[in-house]
């Protein structure tokens, strides 16, 4: 719906748990997603977790008449598993895929071989141009040992600047999918402060699903407990953001979750609830910028602060792991040569008996090339990894300094006229390129 | 040097082939490079292939009077070999790596362990915001038979787009970088139609360097000849691009290049030329707004056409390897099972003798681990190759409906108003985000 000054948007987002063979009844599952779909009619439907491109092209196939345009972002060994349904004409995409995933070796987890990533669209939203992405960070596996925590915080680091730098020219941004965050936790805070992306679970006007807008809950008969604790009844993970821009306003009307079941259906939609947002976006014709407060900066030198101190740890951690890794690779080679003197010493000392069985020989030289196979390829894996930290944590050093900077004019602007708000200090979504 | 309205931006480009060890005088070389940047305090020094963070901390430690703001870009195994110095404060920084990048087995060529990837710092010169990008694209090896030519399409593919989607907010954008392309290549034309940048060597008011301004000669000392075949004197391959917006126009009043040689030095500064261009932006106090003629959107369309073909032409190669990846694993399997049930004939069979020597027997063995394990990896890294060469295809298809909806639009309103231009058609470094 649209009229001369306010356009209407429906959102839709669901992390859709589509591993063939391995999530239960996937096809029922997607068959139920695909009826679902078709009935609601949503503007913009954002799905992520779609692993098989069957499956993206079973939806494409029943949501032809609806959601005539669609994308699926290829990245990765699986895929992103992203995917995008939309009313309105895609014009352009492009992929961003994370620098840091995981590890190869943690196949069990599975993260590194999905090729996490974060997929934009461009869309007309009427007169507007409307920035839309979707993405999936990395699965928290432990709340209280989290060794993925690095690696999610620059994922939080290249989202919030992938959709800072990309979205200069939109009109209005639109974020959705499984962050894989709690609300408060520090990639949240991050890309939330830095971005100026506002949560629609706590803008909306009216509100009807889980409690606490849960997305992750116990009621859901895919989750075992024991995944929660030490959440009971569930955590919040998945999120519809959205912002405006000096255009046009955005205001989320209303917003729901599924809760844990489908009406007439013997199981939910999938293990996560889905997200709907109702959005209104309301034109400007006059251009206007508003100002960001003392607090709010300082709290953004914060978290940036925070999440720096967050890699420096993973940069600690890959570097002791690559060390370790190094060591390995050079007792591997010692054990190596070792067994090349004791084999070579009966053809030097004539006569001598060969001491070893032929068989126990083969064995440790396998073992031996084995371990240094292995060790040089987790160092270079470590070595990448140390580059990405690293290019991370240069990329949040520059930027707060950038902010100091700003914090401190804006104190001088203070000084100077106590009363008025300093013009060069804007907005957080205004730390942007077109600043 | 900046007046009122205009700015005078001095912008230098360098291939510095640093590989420690490998590269000859490596050392004496970066002294020189040193030397002359601090000499010449160029405003914006592009720097490729500075493969060891040692020799950038020694160039920052050299500029650090001159160029106070710099930034090395990291990625990949050995990294992306990307760094910038400038006069002007940086104000933010982003890395996006090429999705394909060459294969790991072709060590002797070394492009994959690189981290190819092209990096972006956005920095003020005088009022306005300049987006300035640094990048290095895949080697070309072989003219005749490019293996590589799907893979630097698709790096070109995506340097477009994100200097497309990146860029919006920007007043000038300068890209510079040894893009690995002749001028009229595939990749360099897509790169220059779809986002709208200009050559400075065919604008520049003043040029001063090598015949038809070539950067790769074959009067450099560190050239063979061999290599250039079937250019006898040498191919242009470094650029320094550049590009305005409504708000400032971006002329180039002087060009030059290093011809082969330093005057009082024994051999130039790398195998590669310097390029130097003198840019001045002209700033506007009215917004104004150019157009594209139906003629270059019809190109347009043509090129991005021509690299798609490229691109499934990659497809499809990828795709053979991958099954040819396949195949040999599974001859490597059914070898080992082979191995296997011939080996326990005698446990079977009692009193039968072992047919294997062992030592064969153990070495077959192993022989088999290793198809087994390579060809897997190969097919895992085919696989991430298809996925990205599908995506980029999948993304030019997007494209080229969007710009034939454009041609469309753009016939109908010559046919309503042959004498005018239509609005909605502009300039095609206007095919961007904000449009």
């Amino acid at each position: 719906m649209s009229n001369m000054d306010s356009v209407r948007v429906r959102v839709f987002s669901l992390n859709c748990w589509g591993i063939r063979y391995l999530s239960k009844y996937c096809p029922q599952r997607y068959a139920m997603i695909g009826e679902m779909l078709y009935k609601e009619q949503h503007d913009i439907v954002l799905l992520q977790e779609v692993w098989s491109e069957k499956d993206y092209l079973f939806l494409k196939k029943k949501l032809a008449s609806c959601h005539p345009h669609s994308h699926y972002f290829r990245s990765g060994v699986i895929g992103s598993g992203l995917a995008i349904f939309s009313k309105h004409r895609i014009r352009d995409t492009f992929l961003y895929r994370y620098s840091l995933n995981g590890y190869p070796y943690m196949a069990h987890h599975g993260d590194w071989f999905g090729g996490k990533a974060v997929g934009m669209a461009i869309l007309n939203l009427g007169s507007l141009t409307a920035n839309v992405y979707v993405t999936h960070l990395h699965a928290e596996y432990s709340r209280e040992k989290d060794s993925y925590l690095p690696h999610r915080v620059v994922q939080a680091w290249e989202l919030q600047q992938f959709i800072r730098h990309t979205s200069a020219g939109a009109d209005v941004v639109i974020v959705g999918g499984d962050l894989n965050m709690h609300p408060q936790d520090l990639g949240n805070r991050l890309l939330r402060a830095y971005t100026g992306l506002q949560d629609s679970y706590l803008e909306t006007a009216k509100f009807d699903g889980c409690e606490n807008g849960m997305t992750l809950i116990a009621d859901n008969p895919f989750i075992s407990k024991k995944e929660l604790v030490p959440f009971e009844k569930g955590i919040r993970i998945d999120y519809i953001l959205f912002k405006g821009s000096s255009k046009a306003d955005v205001h989320c009307d209303s917003m729901s979750t599924t809760k844990g079941s489908v009406p007439n259906h013997p199981f939910p939609y999938s293990d996560h609830e889905a997200l709907t947002a109702e959005l209104r976006l309301e034109l400007h014709s006059f251009s206007c910028l508003s100002f960001m407060d003392l607090g709010k900066l300082a709290e953004l030198v914060d978290i940036v602060t925070e999440a720096r101190t967050e890699v420096k740890v993973g940069l600690h951690c890959a570097e002791r792991m690559r060390y370790t890794a190094a060591r390995t690779g050079v007792m591997g080679l010692a054990l190596l040569f070792l067994e090349l003197v004791i084999a070579a010493v009966p053809y030097l000392a004539l006569g001598a008996e060969q001491p070893f069985p032929r068989t126990s020989f083969y064995l440790l030289a396998v073992l031996c090339f084995a371990i240094l196979l292995t060790t040089s390829m987790l160092y270079i894996f470590y070595t990448m990894e140390l580059k990405s930290l690293q290019g991370a944590e240069d990329q949040m050093r520059l930027g707060i300094g950038s902010l100091q900077e700003k914090l401190k004019g804006f104190c001088l602007a203070q000084l100077h006229n106590p009363s008025g708000r300093p013009p060069e200090v804007q907005e957080p979504g205004a730390f942007e390129p077109e600043e």
